[in-house]
């Protein structure tokens, strides 16, 4: 029988999700650090509310199904839409709103790219006010969050949507890949899409990387100075950064670390009409969403995550069905005060098959309780790493295990 | 436009979504303690994987669709038949396998019955061992679990499906709702489902009610109380207990609380076939599942979680634009030093309004400084709960804070 999860979809075994609960972990504390609430929406949303507001393109990339009842139903495609109908739904929500949300998102992409089907997504927003010190506090936040997890060299790109006003939208798409494919195909691309020779696409470019920054950009490098950022070490301004959704209003941004270049860690921007579709009243609305799987596997590789492979600290054995019981309550002193222990649950089981499972595992402990340690009322602890053992009393082991 | 989560889905705002997260911390820790380790299966599996597993009536449950290759996919009904998956998959994982699973899985009920469509499950389990001890981990752990959360009369109710193994599904099927719907109706739907007369349905009763405790139990419980849980008050033989799944084959249990009469907290027991579906071979398996919804309305009813409305522990003022940065100064100083703090993003609001904010979120403390804080050197600090403050110089206020 099929034992595989779907295609584009991942098992994670202990070690990887001990790694991921340790930051998803550190960005809980550091997201309310900054005074940011938790929210949780659901998987499933109706389909009118997940259509139409990421772009045709997107749209294409939703799961999207039919209840019992004929009623279509999607599940959620990112955090942004599930948060304006909240805001929307529950209009007496103190604003502004600050809310962070950590869960999984679901897009039907082509697992030939690369790319997962199923991804969790940490996001901050803050939504229902239009002060720049919105940006300021979004963009602060999300760099403090790099720096506590251990990036040195992250960078904020920033830029004003406004500066593409004018624009047509083909040729924001094409700008929008600029990082990942380069100069020459986005001039072919906006050449093809908009009917231009090289010439004028030539221009088009060379405009968008000479626009000089908007007041609003100005204003908001100011603030960030004044929370000790420094222009051109910490953020920098790019005039052709663009940002595919379709919703952002106004001043967007991405992050990239120098040690990491597989791509951004993380995205966001000003979106001040997304709500007003759902509550007809328009609310600003700003934030930024860490990749998180990016963010894991680029603090992996910088080596950001300590290795574990189980969090079990230490295994009390079992010598024999007669020591059963001492083993037990030895597992369960530990226990009862906050050492992670594991107890050998087949006493018909060889020591050495005991110890066998413990150095597989990774428990880097092993207690062992033989007859001889019974009758001297002591334990043998065995560092299972360098393979040293020593006796110790039990009114020690306690004191010895926490120190470990 | 519609602003509904679907039918049977919940959002959860910042107050609710605090105390859940304060339970589930408390899980992780504690079935890590017991030497548990995590794991994560995505939220879609293979219609094949899942069909036919859980019982017929459960199959009727589980959402499914087909993606656009024209695959059946399902959305996660629970969280064993994952594992029983994953363990199949990926044969070098060590046994015995302790794992534990918070997650969500979905299920079409219908929301008129009261039952939610999305709900967490938190579950423990242990693959690979048959031997008695592992029930034995499982109860214990369960049992801890309950008490470490704070819950005073939990009681597991034990059982042994063998004691079943002569019986007619139908009759297992009825004598499951016996604690719900009582003696009376479940002889009904014996006579009807088996077309018994009330003599024959009754008799059925007896027996069932009547049945010893096998060898089985009694080793169990002889284990249970060398962890020094005693009989009648932590765990209790019940041989009515039926478990509705289709795959338990031996020791079945539910615990239940005196205090909290809405039904039962968690269940398990043990499952020997399940997994040997997907890997042809035998694994023995045991596990137990916390129901979420249920140990949350229980914790909220008997007062075991802090009710918080905001993770924010002061919010800091702004006087005026002027006085902007010395705010967020402060304000970076404080989260620096793990403060959970928010600055008013607005400085054009007046003063009022901004205590005001800070009352309407909860936040419990405010930092006030004005023109004549900012000469000294001091800040003001108000309780926003008793309204007095105080003046504080600078080199204070994180002690202070700190030990608020």
């Amino acid at each position: 029988m099929l034992t595989q999860p779907p295609k584009g979809f991942r098992d994670f075994l202990p070690e990887k999700a001990i790694a991921r609960n340790f930051v998803i972990e550190k960005l809980k504390v550091l997201f309310e650090r900054f005074g940011f609430d938790p929210l949780e929406t659901p998987a499933l949303e109706y389909g009118e509310v997940l259509l139409g507001k990421y772009g045709e393109e997107a749209d294409k990339l939703i799961y999207l199904f039919e209840d019992r009842g004929g009623r279509k139903l999607g599940l959620r495609y990112d955090q942004t839409v599930p948060l304006a109908r909240v805001v929307s739904q529950y209009q007496n929500i103190t604003k502004p709103f600050k809310r962070y949300q950590i869960q999984p998102v679901w897009r039907a992409e082509n697992p030939q790219s690369g790319r997962f089907r199923e991804f969790i997504q940490a996001d901050i927003d803050i939504v229902g006010e239009e002060n720049i010190l919105i940006e300021a506090e979004i963009i602060t936040c999300a760099l403090a969050v790099f720096k506590q997890l251990g990036f040195k060299k992250t960078k904020m790109f920033i830029n004003d949507r406004q500066n593409f006003a004018k624009l047509d939208k083909k040729i924001i798409t094409a700008i929008d890949k600029l990082e990942k494919v380069g100069e020459e195909k986005v001039s072919e691309e906006i050449q093809k899409k908009m009917g231009y020779d090289i010439k004028q696409a030539k221009k088009i470019l060379w405009q968008i990387k000479n626009t000089p920054p908007s007041n609003n950009l100005k204003t908001l490098f100011s603030l960030l100075e004044k929370s000790n950022l420094k222009q051109g070490v910490d953020f920098i301004y790019q005039p052709t950064l663009a940002r595919g959704l379709d919703y952002y209003t106004g001043i967007i941004f991405e992050a990239f670390d120098e040690n990491y270049n597989a791509g951004a860690l993380g995205g966001g921007g000003r979106y001040d009409n997304l709500i007003g579709v759902f509550s007809g009243q328009k609310i600003p609305a700003c934030g930024f969403a860490f990749g998180f799987d990016r963010l894991l596997e680029a603090m992996e590789l910088l080596d950001l995550i300590p290795k574990k492979s189980t969090t079990t600290k230490v295994l009390v054995t079992v010598f024999s069905e007669n020591l059963l019981e001492k083993s037990i309550q030895i597992t369960n002193y530990l226990r009862q005060n906050n050492i992670n222990t594991e107890i050998y649950l087949n006493p018909e089981k060889k020591l050495d098959k005991q110890l066998k499972y413990a150095d597989k595992k990774g428990i880097p402990y092993v207690l062992i309780i033989g007859p001889e340690e019974a009758k001297k009322n002591v334990v043998k602890l065995k560092d299972l790493k360098t393979g040293k053992q020593q006796e110790v009393v039990l009114e020690d082991i306690l004191r010895i295990l926490s120190n470990l």
